[in-house]
């Protein structure tokens, strides 16, 4: 440990690298601690014999996904980018024409943030059902090629949709929606677990197991927005008006999405469904993510208010559609990922087609959020299918029914209380 | 995602701005997540039949009892006040008087986290038996007018309170006192759980189902009070010594009160009670929480050693008074919120009676300090006999003895492990 | 709550020291955030009827233990060293000759977190049979002299390893190998468990009873890191370099710890051990935390690896010689803190032998970390011998089969679920 400097005179650009070091340094933290909310959620909403199992497939999207995100990925994001791709391996530390005010390694932690949360997307749907190694190529195909593709064509200064204006401050499309379409792929190829759908069609309910431990997860996650979202802005000086909208945004925006659920659900089924409510707020959240820097706080009510009843109208249809996706990460993650970038279009004060903007924002928010959505949903669909005709993606009928903790890790979450 | 600041150079009160909103913004990120903190905690420490209906009465905290202090309740606090209340609408950007370097919306941000405190207090008191739609009733009176008059006697610079010298720093008073006493005055009108107290008056423990869990908030609430308390210079440039001191107090008040509370129940029952230390941490927490600006280090642990006993006594005496408080919030909050309000006018280095200043200090205390309880605990009454007798606040027998996470959201917390 | 700076000009060194204390304040809340990891990390690895117990002795922990690190441990640690030893009472105001942009309370508070994070590693190792008091006055030694002895040797300026240049950042050496080879002392004295052992040598397993709650405790700890190894930089400014390059060390040799553990386990026993994954990730951070400053991301990237391995083998071993350490603390915090105060006279681009420094550093680090680990090995044999011989270590053969909670707390950490 040590301090070096104390009272000799500092530079300006100093003083503001420091400033925005700690800003960024603590935000990438907390993102980072996201990904134990995800592995806390998804292992509270399955069953207890596959706890375990969900909780290892996170630890595989830090572990496997962030090796790769390192070693490749990243400089596929952030390199010198003909607007399509980049190909620089490693964190350099050329200026990345980012107008960074933090090292390239630094940048580096907390963009592995994003890239693990959106294949931790992913984890939920497939869950309960995947073989772990295939899973694990997934993950590194994710966050060595898919991923950074789209935070290329995102958040690249050269990536032709950020040079078309697409935005999407924190990531509604490029992490949510990316992750979102990559799980309903994910979930189409792999198809139900044995038991959820009735031979009518009908949906049987399978509840997690755990749902104070589901709480866990969702507190954390709901902590963990609030560094996500202001800590785009990547630096603090210059932006601290911006700090406190996106802030307050992402606040109003989370309170109308649980509300919304709470109203949905008691006046559709005569009882607010606490699940589905959990999952209201991470919706608004999610649908807030991408236009928070743009939008006032009205309209972060609003978006929150549709993202809370789009959520559930989106669980009950993909579940007719027989999708089975365990932890409702496509209802909440693709479908108001989806929803948020194209809110982005009609509620932005300036450019939204409800604010005098006409139609040309929304038009570029449609087209990179479709774009974005389709590639994730096809090269995940290409890629589960490879894997489905050679090593296999989906457990036997023996271990999905005793398990996947016990068959595949020799474990169970919970032993016998004593 | 962009950073526009680079090299040019920047004004000082940029540079301040930015500083101060790093520090806000993120102690705010951490105040918010003690929501999950009370979640869990009173969780943990109800039966499982009840586990979600509390936390979904702490979502309703934040997410009713939040757009309440955004639509209204923060222009009644913060808004130009005659002293008693003030009546702005909304966030405005005008200057409002604090000498804010943040935001007006961040000041919000970090507001909204005391807001909710306070009211997550009440809801550990009513655990088990209040029907939810009269809970989320008085969720958004509390935070629409009871705690934002409050904050403007308290906070406001032309509160009364704050006019005459009142030091509430963090709030032991404004936040703890006013939830804490809400809580009595509803627990009261409730009455306690089926089974509570036997025919002859003696209580029946009813113990909490999963401790651990409650462990799990215990600690979030911990580390929430590292921003919770320092958090309150609101800005650290011109307080990096106070920040320090307020940390230091904080920890030392917080080990005390865990460590008297060891001792006492060591003596007293010949064994330690290990729920009630939590509640002695949390009591060390509460009672330094308006005081660790203006005491020293010593006073700090006294605090916390008074505090750690005090919470016991207290706990033991309310029961006595057969008011059921399932998580001894009355006794943490409401009277170590009022201890520690008294506490600086004994304590203070400057002005407290112990360091010679005579008892003027102690007399602002105690005045703030009865005024606020008295009015947090005669308001709480009424309304919840206003709504007693309108649309009930208790639910029935049968839900009671079903638990309402049953019967209410049709759910159960943990299911059928398999 | 106030806020004293608006636009007056404010001098350079104030601004430093606002900055650095913004960092090094909520870097420190959130180290002390890792004392809930701690705890529900041993209480998930532990069986139910000892859970209650364990989260207790990580409570003693931090409430004797930083009450100890206060009264008399910070000032042998900090105060004016004659390289051995000092002895200032409590936190003066002077200035400790550290450089530091901070108070001297704030960097106590810091300090404090390293200390407690020391003793929680031996919490582990003595789970599920030793008794509370006895473990309750080797906190107190240990905080009072023992750990603060040895920071004096590390980071006071005049410390004799600091002298010579010893490199322990954020303290494999000084945090981790102090308190796992304590740990492995302690756990020698008490010995097993009963029935871990059977007649013929071989080890039972015996299961944590809740591996979702050691998770959190798990998230909580890779999450605190992120503030344990960048925030041992002690200030941001003049650091912003460095702070993103520990960070990313951090994660890399977490996230190499973790995918070897998972290809070891695998390989070797045909399945992936999940809780022994958990440990890898943890056994990387330890082993980059001495060397974090210091070595590249290669470098990082084969510290993980290699502790990741090491973990699992020296779980083994430690089996095999009958010590029983129900969390793998010895094997985690021990084994990988010595492996990593070495591997910085191995790795470190400047002076390690790997790139070309000769063998020089690498003789200081081994130097450094064999004194300290048989420095806290030996004092802890003898202090647990002694407490053996008088007030006596082990719970009764009844305690120990009935649990610790029921019989010394009177408690269960799951009441039947109603």
């Amino acid at each position: 440990m040590f301090s070096t400097i104390s009272t000799q005179t500092v530079t300006q650009p100093e003083l503001i690298s420091a400033i925005d070091t700690i800003w960024v340094a603590l935000c990438a933290a907390i993102i980072f601690f996201m990904e134990g909310g995800f592995a806390l959620l998804e292992a509270g909403f399955v069953r207890s014999k596959n706890a375990m199992s969900i909780i290892a497939k996170v630890i595989i999207d830090v572990v496997f996904g962030g090796l790769a995100f390192y070693a490749v990925g990243f400089g596929i994001a952030y390199g010198n980018s003909n607007g399509w791709f980049a190909f620089d391996v490693g964190i350099t530390t050329e200026d990345l024409g980012l107008g960074l005010t933090v090292s390239n390694k630094l940048f580096w932690f907390i963009q592995l943030g994003f890239a693990i949360a959106s294949i931790s997307i992913v984890s939920g749907a497939v869950a309960e059902r995947m073989k772990m190694w295939s899973y694990a190529i997934f993950v590194v195909v994710f966050c060595t090629i898919m991923y950074p593709l789209v935070a290329n064509w995102v958040w690249n200064p050269n990536g032709w949709l950020a040079v078309r204006g697409f935005n999407d401050f924190a990531g509604s499309a490029a992490v949510h929606a990316m992750g979102g379409f990559a799980a309903l792929a994910a979930a189409i190829v792999l198809g139900p677990r044995i038991g959820k759908y009735q031979a009518n069609g009908e949906a049987n309910a399978i509840p997690g197991h755990n749902l104070p431990l589901a709480a866990v997860g969702a507190f954390i996650l709901w902590f963990g927005w609030f560094a996500f979202n202001p800590g785009s802005t990547l630096g603090a000086v210059g932006n601290w008006e911006l700090i406190g909208t996106v802030a307050t945004n992402t606040f109003l925006a989370s309170a109308a999405g649980g509300m919304a659920t709470m109203f949905y659900t008691y006046f559709r089924y005569g009882q607010i469904d606490i699940t589905m409510t959990i999952n209201g707020v991470l919706a608004g959240l999610v649908a807030i993510t991408a236009g928070c820097n743009v939008v006032d706080a009205n309209a972060a009510i609003i978006i929150g208010l549709i993202a809370g009843v789009l959520v559930d109208v989106a669980v009950l249809y993909i579940d007719k559609l027989k999708i089975d996706d365990p932890v409702g990460a496509i209802a909440v993650h693709g479908v108001n990922g989806l929803f948020g970038a194209l809110a982005v279009g009609l509620f932005a004060t300036e450019g939204g087609l409800f604010f005098g903007g006409g139609a040309a924002m929304l038009g570029t928010q449609a087209l990179g959020v479709f774009v974005i959505g389709a590639f994730s949903f096809t090269v995940t669909f290409i890629l589960m299918k490879i894997l489905q005709k050679t090593i296999g993606i989906r457990i036997s009928k023996q271990e999905e029914s005793a398990g996947i903790d016990a068959v595949s890790f020799g474990v169970e979450a919970y032993s016998t209380f004593e």
